[in-house]
């Protein structure tokens, strides 16, 4: 007898029909045996009316009060689910995420969890109860209802089997798992039978949107080892773990591209200490987040260039940080360049395989795609493309180190 | 600086607008220095589509589940009734029954209010917020979401009130008060200025739609005095409290009429010993309520005629019980009249004025309207009549005893 925590996304119980069938999927793990958890989101719409009504009422409504108010959307779902699963016979008990346990931090909309105590799971369980808890929620230590932010019902879901030692966690959802790239990128993109927690964090960081990166982190954190999976079908899926030295044998696991990022170069900046600092610490400020960042070498002049990439939703606020900057530090002129993408390259065996950023690089060249910046980390490497290059280039790097 | 408690029902919250006018009032109170404890319940409509979204997922879905789903409605308007205070500037915070304190047996969807411990509520309030409280639920001792059945917001509100002491319960509603008589059958009825607990649970139980029973019941327990009034204007209400001497000046407070009665006669019934308890007997178990019972004095024979009243929904019900007694009983037969209806006259002044039901009589039978059966209390007369004859008497009554 396994203890397993299972995780449905919004769409899987989109509408009372897609809520059945999780419930026969749940009720063919209990009947063999199995104790299980399932952790649900809200209805697929649901939150987002309720955000709209929030709306109607004030523009900026406060965030205890959205969190009160979000909270139902699961408080639904796991209600619905635990009727499905009594229609087909199963016990089963629903618990909002307070009433599981799940202690947070007070910071609404975005809580972190601190604490799992779940006594109540462990004794609906133990009556013979299937147990439903709700996603994304939880409670402060004083007994507010707290939210845990965008991806945060998988991160129940992790929690929960990482608090309750579950021998397995299956996130699933509308794909069948890990790919090595974008299946509609690259039309022979496989399926990963197993990746690492730091791959499925590269790759996720790097454009590919398999999972929010803190509920990796997490799992990386407490050991959790989870399998991400088609609520639409029995395939199996992608099992994430912490590396085995097998898995050094891959040297590239996965190829992300993600078109979502703008360029911003600061041209001519006096080369004084302090001028980097000076603009990364006002985007810090102004929160925006910089991922690569290129300084060129000043040749014998008192002037360099500085390069970095932002989300492109920042890049007019970036500008304007900058702009803000112009009189103060002295720097020639600013060019922003949204016609780019991030190509990445990500793999554990690269750290035990030499050669590999040349390859890539050799793969591009004979493609004729040029490299504008490069930024490597020990299993990622990355480059920066022309956008209308991007999908051929991630086709041929694909090709190269994959299939 | 007073404590006032106000619920406001589905109507009143029924969408953003509405609830925006809810927080008018309620910032008015409190910008004049009050404290405020705000009920309120779902928006009406929500609880329904939510019921309906239940049966979907199976007709009779367990009561545990139910109230996970229900609590959820009460749950959305708090949060977002505490917005709109916000949004004009008026500190707010929001709490479910079960963060309110409010604790019920573990009888589900109808579930009685057993304690209250309002600390959170005291220390939101002393910290200059204005408290809304999810009407119609509450918790059980070991944590599991309870909600209270019909009238359900009426009764948080006035436990809460008991509870937290407070000076004044207002319960807003969609008329102004309560009234001598139904004002769509009787023009001139009015609104009157004051009610014993006694008189509105006897009007109520008579038919006039003002309050379920037992939140009156239970102010009448704890002695909270409330004021019944419109959430539409600005004028001031019925007041319900314990009775005053004064009170007794008037004999008639109100007359109602109740169209949703159905009479049966058990005719010929042998006239041994333990027959009518037999019969009611029998009706109880199937969970019927009787209103009235007249059993006629037998003239000589060995038999005797028992007549009693059913709410008309449980007629049918009714009947096959007591057909079902005919063997065992030897009862001649069994006649059922639908078309009855019910009129009462209800006041604490009857105590001390004699002649009343004696007037009763004499006006209905001088507007020739002939009287079925007649049950009398303490403080309230009520006859059958045809249901025909319903308003027609229902007019000379209230004009012979109020105006």
């Amino acid at each position: 007898m396994a203890l397993i925590v299972q995780k449905y996304g919004g769409t899987s119980v989109g509408n009372p029909d897609r809520i059945k069938n999780v419930a026969r999927r749940v009720a063919e793990y209990r009947k063999r045996g199995d104790q299980v958890v399932v952790v649900v989101s809200a209805m697929s719409g649901v939150t987002d009316a309720l955000i709209k009504l929030a709306k109607e009422i004030m523009p900026l409504p406060p965030e205890r009060e959205m969190d009160m108010l979000l909270a139902t959307g699961e408080q639904q779902t796991i209600a619905l689910t635990a009727m499905a699963l009594e229609a087909s016979g199963v016990r089963a008990a629903s618990l909002t995420g307070a009433q599981a346990g799940i202690t947070t931090d007070g910071v609404h909309t975005k809580a972190k969890i601190q604490n799992i105590t779940p006594q109540k799971v462990h004794a609906l369980l133990d009556a013979g109860n299937v147990v439903i808890v709700a996603g994304f929620q939880g409670e402060t230590a004083d007994g507010r209802i707290t939210t845990l932010g965008r991806g945060g019902s998988d991160l129940t879901a992790i929690a929960l089997a990482a608090a309750l030692k579950a021998d397995l966690c299956q996130i699933y959802t509308d794909v069948d798992g890990v790919y090595t790239t974008d299946p509609r990128i690259v039309s022979n993109a496989r399926k990963l039978a197993e990746i690492s927690y730091d791959e499925l964090l590269e790759l996720a960081g790097s454009g590919a949107k398999v999972m929010q990166l803190r509920s990796v982190e997490f799992a990386k954190k407490f050991g959790v080892v989870f399998e991400v999976r088609s609520s639409l079908n029995d395939n199996p899926g992608t099992i994430v773990k912490e590396e085995t030295r097998s898995m050094e044998d891959i040297v590239v696991r996965g190829v992300a591209l993600d078109k979502n990022q703008a360029k911003l170069t600061v041209v001519g900046v006096p080369d004084k200490p302090g001028q980097a600092a000076r603009i990364f610490n006002s985007l810090a400020d102004a929160a925006i987040s910089v991922d690569m960042i290129v300084q060129n070498v000043s040749h014998g002049t008192a002037m360099t260039d500085i390069s970095f990439t932002v989300d492109k939703p920042d890049l007019l606020k970036a500008q304007k940080v900058i702009e803000g900057l112009k009189a103060e530090s002295g720097y020639r002129e600013l060019s922003v360049d949204e016609k780019i993408a991030k190509l990445s390259i990500v793999g554990v065996g690269m750290k035990s395989h030499s050669g590999v950023a040349a390859k890539m690089f050799e793969t591009l060249a004979r493609a004729g795609v040029n490299i504008g910046m490069i930024s490597t980390s020990e299993i990622k490497i990355s480059v920066i493309v022309d956008l209308a290059r991007g999908e051929e280039a991630t086709r041929a790097v694909h090709k190269a180190f994959i299939s």
